[in-house]
């Protein structure tokens, strides 16, 4: 079996070895090529370094790095016994992932079910699903099911039913959209992946947020795309929520002039963050001036859960005062939008989609013949059912949940873990977190020795930022919450002081 | 807007264009600059060209074409008054699909539901579900539902109840199989899109039976592979199956070197041609000593309708006689296997596999981190039920209607176009026919002003072969079977006669 590997040539990994380098040294000395091999198994558990990448010679490295080859080649070998790496004779040597080892960006992956029990899951924003409302739909949609069995069930577009319901729900949040804008995709990665083949070649540059969502990054990376990280101003510090640099936005998209830029305006994920529409236009303006697409993710903006604490404050009920879509402000096509059923109804639906010119929906629905083809059936049964019929009931249930859970776990952090700093937000599913200087990194680490993940704020920055933060969700339940933190407080007394890794013979309690 | 367009050279437009003008000219005499315009469009509706391609400057066409550059530039004007150019000073043209157009390769999608009265589909290859057994297992699923509701819904490499069922079904087949060596994907598709990402890069080589699964080639083409072509044995004549032509095989095998070997043993689309074992042993062989992985395409391997015509012929109850699956007969990990529930059951469940190493199988599943993320978790249930426990059932009442549809289709074709010929196939989804010398793209023309689409036999072919082909599903009903084959022996009455495009005035009845 001879896999296709991308090559790391050596100043790239010395590159990516660098920001890794950044972390805190451990206390307990280790010998140089120990720390090389974690450094690399770092870079390949945060989904940095792809699995099935080839990495340099060791002569190369070894000279790209100043060390001694026998050193890299130790190195090397101690990767390959804890099955971080595979080597063959002519061929090279490529990063792989241990049996029974969490896909990389494993704190972003959800935790198997058969761990479930051991382990507390702070890596993956995602809901269970609103009950009754699913086991609900999901029956009435079997009840349409025959209709559309004597079919052949491809739907490049999007199943008619849902494309109207998604489009309505457009238009009652302000943007007057018609079915043939939408294209039902399957999740919203699903949607960004065919738009990024469709919008961005390789080398163009496209400008992100800092922080941004990680998936996203690390797909653009993929498809060949420059990152140009524009990031967030925090002008009251990590208590209060962060907005657009405006002036960095226009310097970024008049200098660089980006092929596109990817936004999350709404209750943006890491931070919560809720772009008001002074900004929007103002970002519009000058990416029109600069020529640039804008990739709006809607994925969150219908979790507004904590809009209401401002008194008198906007909601989705009175849309004219809440900022109105990016779309909605848009006047020449420029703005493409992506949203997901994936964060309020259930992530187990994959229904996703895109709001774009009929012309660019037809062309996507051309490229998924070569991915997916279409999206099943049935879930867009459901879906339709619950956007189209109960989404207030089902908003209201899901977005309870997350305010009371926002509650308990600020309540235990302030309690618990007095020095980290965080904002509240006004929805979205996570809480961003200052960890009062210590490394988020180093905290994950920590965490997979105490069977806790987490999400470091390493991966939601372009090039290694965010040492300092990690991100946690809002789905630990309210009652569960002051036991998660305690669990959390007790990885990062750990992370202050331990070893990062568990020593080569002692193995990895996630990696059994 | 500015999407992204790849770019055609001049010399690969002109290459493309030298396979369209071997067609047959159409009796009316018309303008150089109309059958210009007419083959670019003719490369277009048959995916040959992208849609969103950037064409040459007209200049440089011109000079590529030996022609004027007026021709070419009212070429380029005729086709975008027909909608199928769009051109931006500075930024040049690119190929687009007028409004309600189908999507490229427009008979191997299906008709949108609302022309479906209208039109004979004879390009789409896929059955109607099988009733009363889909609507019963989605009753069962989602009863199950709850379950997996109270969790996140997000399965990478499938939810455990359908590998298992997945596994036990290849083990059943005769080739031993665990759950952890089964990754559930959207689709076949889905599990191809994976694959040629994490096994073939740019330029790599690979090996495809002519002809094939166009929509395999045409992804293949789009991630930079090379296709190498190695055409069926038809000693016999098209009233007989064809064969691997192992020589040729071998040959290519040993000088090419390819990466990859894509093939379809098993009632292969479009010939329904079914590989005895020994041929498989041999290919593998070549395919160890080239150091060539074997993809092999099992969508349609449960299909045997037509096996027990051979008196005494073995059936899959009795699977030590019928041809084992290629990875049974690997000895090096060199076989990965695609399969598929969509031609079985239903293509609206999306739901596909790749069987490997667990190695890979964990490979594959972080890469669609970045695509669709995981399959829908209801659609999945579905799938286990059907496959797990009632496939016996399903498959004796699909089999029945491919047999049936198989019987009248070939009565009518021998009563109505007695000159074209076609095997009987064992198994498959469609006949391959011979269309007497009639070019079947201009039948695919003629068929789009009639109301019948029809997959023109290039589509098939890596290199435009195979003009003089064309393939129809078994997807007509029986009892319409007679007055499909009367439609299409109309249509191919005016192929042989008529001009092959509309008029640009009178546009084209599917285009409305």
């Amino acid at each position: 079996m001879t896999e296709w590997h991308s090559t790391v040539t050596p100043p790239a990994l010395a590159r990516l070895l660098d920001t890794a380098a950044r972390l805190p040294q451990p206390t307990g000395r280790r010998p140089t090529y120990r720390r090389l091999a974690d450094q690399v198994r770092t870079l390949v558990s945060e989904g940095r370094l792809p699995v099935g990448a080839r990495l340099p010679a060791e002569r190369e490295l070894a000279a790209a790095l100043a060390l001694s080859r026998t050193t890299v080649a130790t190195a090397y070998e101690a990767l390959r016994a804890d099955g971080y790496l595979r080597s063959r004779r002519g061929a090279g040597s490529w990063t792989t992932l241990p049996e029974g080892a969490p896909p990389p960006g494993d704190a972003l992956h959800p935790v198997p079910p058969d761990e479930q029990g051991h382990t507390l899951d702070l890596g993956v924003a995602a809901l269970p699903a609103p009950q009754p409302y699913l086991g609900e739909a999901a029956a009435r949609a079997v009840e349409q099911l025959p209709a559309y069995a004597a079919g052949h069930g491809c739907y490049p577009t999007g199943v008619p039913v849902l494309r109207e319901a998604v489009a309505r729900r457009f238009t009652q949040r302000g943007l007057p959209t018609t079915p043939d804008q939408i294209l039902i995709t399957t999740g919203a990665m699903g949607a960004l992946h065919l738009l990024h083949r469709a919008l961005v070649g390789p080398g163009d540059r496209v400008a992100v947020e800092g922080p941004s969502y990680p998936h996203t990054l690390q797909a653009l990376r993929r498809s060949g795309a420059r990152l140009v990280p524009v990031p967030h101003a925090w002008p009251g510090g990590p208590e209060l929520m962060p907005s657009w640099d405006l002036p960095e936005w226009q310097r970024v998209l008049r200098g660089a002039a980006p092929k596109l830029a990817y936004v999350m305006p709404d209750f943006h994920n890491p931070t919560g963050a809720l772009i008001e529409e002074e900004q929007r236009r103002e970002l519009l303006a000058a990416a029109r001036a600069s020529g640039t697409i804008v990739l709006a993710d809607e994925t969150t903006a219908e979790l507004g859960w904590g809009l209401e604490r401002a008194a008198g404050a906007p909601t989705p009920a009175a849309p004219a005062a809440f900022p109105r879509p990016m779309a909605a402000l848009d006047r020449g096509a420029q703005v493409v939008t992506v949203g997901s059923a994936s964060k309020l109804l259930w992530g187990g639906l994959r229904i996703g989609w895109v709001r774009a010119t009929p012309a660019l929906v037809r062309r996507l629905a051309t490229d998924r013949v070569y991915s997916d083809v279409g999206t099943p059936v049935l879930d867009q049964l459901i879906a339709a059912v619950l956007i189209g019929e109960r989404l207030e009931e089902v908003r209201t249930h899901q977005l309870e949940r997350l305010r009371a859970s926002a509650g308990a776990l600020s309540a235990a952090l302030r309690e618990q873990l007095p020095g980290w700093r965080f904002a509240e937000p006004p929805g979205g599913l996570c809480l961003w977190l200052a960890t009062d200087g210590l490394s988020g990194t180093a905290l994950a680490q920590a965490g997979e020795r105490g069977r806790v993940r987490i999400a470091a704020g390493t991966r939601f920055g372009a090039d290694g930022a965010f040492e300092n933060f990690i991100r946690i969700p809002l789905t630990v339940p309210a009652p569960a919450a002051h036991a998660a933190v305690e669990r959390l407080a007790a990885v990062a007394e750990q992370a202050a002081t331990g070893d990062r890794w568990p020593t080569a013979d002692g193995g990895s309690p996630l990696v059994a």
